[in-house]
């Protein structure tokens, strides 16, 4: 038996929606939150796509998560709004919130949504690479509902792995597409570490005392995660900064919950996200931008390498592989996913739609 | 005979202006040039104060530099507007871009303003924190006018340092204040290296065939710094990213010159920066941005530490310290850069005002 199924996009499209139905998200909320998550899917961020319906259903059962949510935006004044998520899931706020950026962005050049009281919106370049393939320069960004990622000279996780995305449109090339974690490594890495039972190496995860974390269990358990670059010697307090920025443009900006802070009988997570656009066309004649990102992008991936094997590529690229890939063979989906999925499905009263 | 002067902050600011004016800069461009300088030598980037002067001798004496240029937007629509730096030094026109994207954000919420045809522009960091102490959010992001950076998995540098500020107004407490270069480490930190006669740990800078460069002297030769994050293991490729990025909205949106693209008998460096600005108070009610962003600074503060004898700070705490206590006792400048200052005064017929 092949560990993966391989599942075509259609098929995965209609799971995850009939999922999501059956939970009672409204059906606008849930067409945007299903693209999200295939796209995710597509390129190639397994850990934001079907894999985070398991995290979605604990979420849900909390009993802090409004499963048909009242999003409204509450303030729209200039280039600017905030949206409020009404406490429901992040995708459909997230993706409202950057369409308003655009939509600002297209007359007066630039937009910024905030957006406060949601929760997990899936993948950060999901909406940046939306932005890009309408045209603009997308940036995303978000909190988290919870601490993973250690200030640097610290011994206690203050901060969630923080994603920050931009995305670029081209002309030849798909977009530039910079979709990262704040932190050295994204939790996934370690869960896949722990499953192959591989040590992890130095820099990524510390030890209560300071040391370097090897054990991927211990490692999950402490969430120790250092921010992008490791110790002080080699950046991280660039990373931590990252880190700290994502939260004041989402959570403080946005008037969201800073997780160390929030009461632990709050009854919503109220994690806030950014979402800014930018139009290229407003700064340079029609095509300029789109034609210089090309010419960099080629001048890049033209850099000669260390290694002739491993070619330097550019931000998105694997992702647009990927997505080329799995558009025609299917999203590859681990057996034991698929096991969680049925499970799912049996509980919420949802067809099974992926195959055995 | 100790090896540093302590330079007043008054006689310090005199000094830089006297050289400029001397090197034939426009009174307004010499004052503003003069502030960024100064700003950062106050708060303790020392390798962009006065020590950047003996380089911009440099750049002015390569014929490809504008010492009196006509500074001017060229666009200015909605939230956004273009400005040309007249091929000058950087900080007149990022000065001049940052007032005016805080002039749009005042009203619309948000701006964004390009540089193109300018050159170094001394401190990112100063920008943003002009921002923030007028209540705004401020970004602030350049490329550079060559190259000291390479790709992941690639051994010629094609990026430069660029940097990438932002900086946020709390109430309590003095402005957020990230500053950093989007490689492992500055420049300056190799420089400082050598000058020790230390060796370099590995994952700052890498060699020919791609293993780790640890001699000072050979890394400032070849420029192979690693973006933040040093190897793909540990997530250079994010740095690399962000490097990338810092260039999209340098040279790409305004229109600059990349530098492993720019003919080599191009007549300006045309280098690239961008100037965004967000008002907190469109999006929250007055006071709810800088009082959270003060909870959640003293709550980073307040982490418990590895060691005691090192505490976690926030990014901007030293730069902050710095300048309460060089306010206070001057600035330390190297009798070597005095030495080299006194060079440039006698070569401009300029006063030398550092003493002796």
């Amino acid at each position: 038996m092949t560990p993966f199924l391989h599942v075509p996009v259609d098929i995965l499209r209609a799971q995850i929606a009939m999922i999501l139905r059956a939970w009672g998200m409204p059906e606008d909320q849930c067409e945007q939150t299903t693209e999200a998550l295939v796209t995710a899917d597509l390129l190639g961020i397994d850990s934001h796509g079907l894999a985070l319906l398991p995290l979605y259903e604990e979420i849900r059962r909390s009993g802090k998560l409004v499963i048909a949510p009242d999003i409204r935006v509450v303030r729209d004044v200039g280039a600017v709004a905030l949206v409020d998520g009404g406490g429901g899931f992040g995708e459909a706020p997230a993706t409202r919130a950057m369409d308003l950026a655009t939509a600002k962005a297209a007359t007066l050049g630039i937009g910024a949504v905030a957006v406060r009281n949601s929760n997990h919106y899936g993948a950060a370049g999901v909406y940046a690479l939306r932005a890009a393939e309408r045209g603009f320069i997308g940036i995303s960004t978000s909190a988290t509902f919870n601490t993973a990622v250690v200030p640097t000279f610290g011994k206690v996780p203050m901060l969630g792995t923080n994603p920050f995305a931009f995305a670029a449109p081209a002309r030849r090339n798909p977009p530039f597409l910079l979709d990262m974690a704040t932190s050295t490594v994204a939790i996934g890495k370690v869960k896949l570490a722990l499953m192959a039972g591989q040590k992890l190496p130095d820099g990524w995860v510390m030890t209560k005392d300071g040391s370097w974390q090897h054990d991927p269990a211990t490692a999950l358990l402490d969430r120790l995660l250092t921010p992008l670059g490791g110790d002080r010697l080699h950046g991280g307090h660039k990373g931590y900064g990252l880190a700290v920025m994502a939260e004041i443009l989402s959570t403080v900006l946005a008037g969201g919950s800073f997780t160390p802070l929030r009461a632990p009988d709050a009854d919503r997570f109220n994690v806030g996200h950014c979402l800014i656009a930018l139009n290229p066309r407003l700064f340079r004649d029609d095509g300029g931008f789109e034609d210089d990102l090309d010419a960099m992008l080629d001048a890049l991936r033209a850099t000669p390498p260390v290694d002739p094997a491993r070619p330097v590529m550019t931000a998105g690229d694997p992702e647009h592989a990927n997505r080329a890939e799995r558009g025609r063979s299917g999203i590859p989906v681990p057996r034991k996913l698929a096991q969680a999925i049925l499970g799912l499905c049996e509980s919420a009263r949802a067809d099974y739609l992926l195959g055995q």
